[in-house]
């Protein structure tokens, strides 16, 4: 973050374009990247995945909580981890960004700082973008990213397919509690922070079978269940063989609710027809796909779905 | 526009999702549009032309002078423009849309409609998109096109070149003024809440030889000062050639200095070394690149610029 604490409507625009000229890297012969009215770039595979999703304040973050390089990391990040969810690998990202003209300098710098840094983190290059003026900060990312021989969606599962799950749940749920409450729990507050998409995760099951995937972006509980909608399928899920995340334990709140029902922890799930040949990754079986209900423990999907988060709903 | 005036919190991101659902064209085979962490689509030229931008509520648009209709198709619209400007062919589109939970289901059916519509006439698929929270009403696009055999920049326009731009200037700042002052003027009104994107002309332009292209979203003199800053020329315009919007004459304010100032008509401007070539298109030479100072009539460039529109600057 730098340290001008002027406000963006001393420089407009313009002023803000200029500060992030000397950040974007030169494109390849042949492709333009900032600077003209699109950006041209090289698909040499002929195929594309693309997505496209933003981080509101007050509703996805907020500036006490958040520091501004956190808002641009995770803005991208969570782009990322919806390209690593097809087993595609992430290219190119065009960053949007609308502030406030009250607010500082420095703010947009760091904002700009985490969207970089995220780009960096996985192998993005940033292209170009858009600086608007609102009320809100808002900051989003659309994401392009070269799909290997196989793409993953999530309407593959079939009945005796094995469910995995990478790294661990409930952290970034956990993370949000720490925050608002103010616990020290710092590896919570990092996982809602600085959430750390699964790219080669994604690529790794995609090469070695996975019939559906997606990444844990509303939680366990309803993400499984645009799996198991999508492919017509049941599940049941294995609750003692749910990676939980330790660090939980230090919150007054059941981590095996929060692992079920908590977003945002960027994991991904997939379906494999044959569970051997995952290996070398940081990724645990937790149930099998079923032709019957789907279901978490002794509960049916539903009963734990209505403990998650639609971002609109409000009753 | 529909006639459901529950707010949007009733039926959540889900629900909204649902409504949506059947207006999205079927996918080719091999390719995934919405309902998916991200869309799986073919480039198959292998480059890809892609940009981004947004409208804000009380920035770009008041939900008192636009119909939500005419929000979406602006959303859409403007980036179609830009696409337009590299002389290619916009092909997908992601949307974006942030709304507050209190909203009306009808504004958000009106704002997808008039997505929808601007997407249908300029030959766009809709392959998906966000929806989030937020306090004010923010309407965005991705959209990717597919590069013709030339590309057109910024930067490439050279002394001599003809300066060419398409249709009538001035008409989108007459209409914000008619509606900000009440005043009738249909026409005007029209430019302003539905630009029509060039997308045949920057086609014509870059196949014909043009050297340098920019869409007028920031008005002539903004814009013409892209093109003469990034290709490192100078240029004379005849202000007398300009082609102004005759309905500009109902107006009290100046029409020329609407027509040079003036942002959001969406029209081009490109530059191309020989003017015989371009025929067939709505669009009128205005001058010429020079090796010298940039100016506009008995002014320099810089004059005129200073003022047009920078929307975060303030002072």
């Amino acid at each position: 973050m730098g340290d001008d604490l002027r406000p963006v409507s001393e420089i407009g625009e313009q002023g803000l374009l200029k500060l992030l000229a000397p950040r974007l890297t030169k494109p390849a012969p042949e492709e333009v990247w900032s600077g003209d009215d699109a950006a041209l770039i090289g698909i040499p595979t002929g195929r594309a995945a693309i997505t496209t999703d933003l981080i509101v304040e007050d509703v996805d973050f907020t500036l006490d909580t958040f520091a501004p390089e956190d808002i641009g990391w995770k803005a991208m990040a969570v782009n990322v981890s919806d390209i690593a969810a097809m087993g595609a690998t992430p290219l190119y990202a065009l960053a949007t960004i609308s502030l406030h003209p009250d607010v500082p300098i420095a703010l947009f710098e760091g904002v700009a700082d985490g969207l970089f840094e995220a780009a960096e983190a996985f192998g993005v290059y940033v292209i170009g973008g858009d600086i608007s003026r609102a009320r809100e900060l808002t900051v989003g990312a659309t994401l392009i990213g070269i799909p290997g021989d196989r793409s993953v969606t999530r309407s593959g599962a079939r009945p005796g397919d094995a469910i995995f799950v990478t790294g661990h749940l409930g952290g970034a749920a956990g993370g949000l509690i720490a925050l608002e409450q103010q616990i020290d729990a710092p590896g919570l507050i990092e996982r809602q922070r600085r959430p750390r998409p699964r790219v080669e995760e994604g690529r790794h099951a995609a090469m070695n079978g996975a019939t559906a995937m997606i990444d844990l972006s509303d939680g366990l509980a309803r993400d499984l269940g645009h799996v198991t909608a999508a492919s017509a399928v049941g599940c049941e899920i294995d609750v003692g063989a749910l990676p939980i995340d330790d660090e939980l334990a230090v919150l007054g709140a059941d981590p095996v609710e929060l692992a079920i029902t908590g977003g945002e922890d960027y994991e991904l799930l997939f379906t494999i027809p044959d569970p051997t040949v995952v290996g070398g990754i940081d990724a645990m079986q937790i149930g099998v796909i079923t032709d019957g209900e789907a279901r978490i423990g002794d509960k049916p999907l539903s009963e734990w779905k209505g403990h998650a988060w639609d971002h609109l709903r409000t009753r």
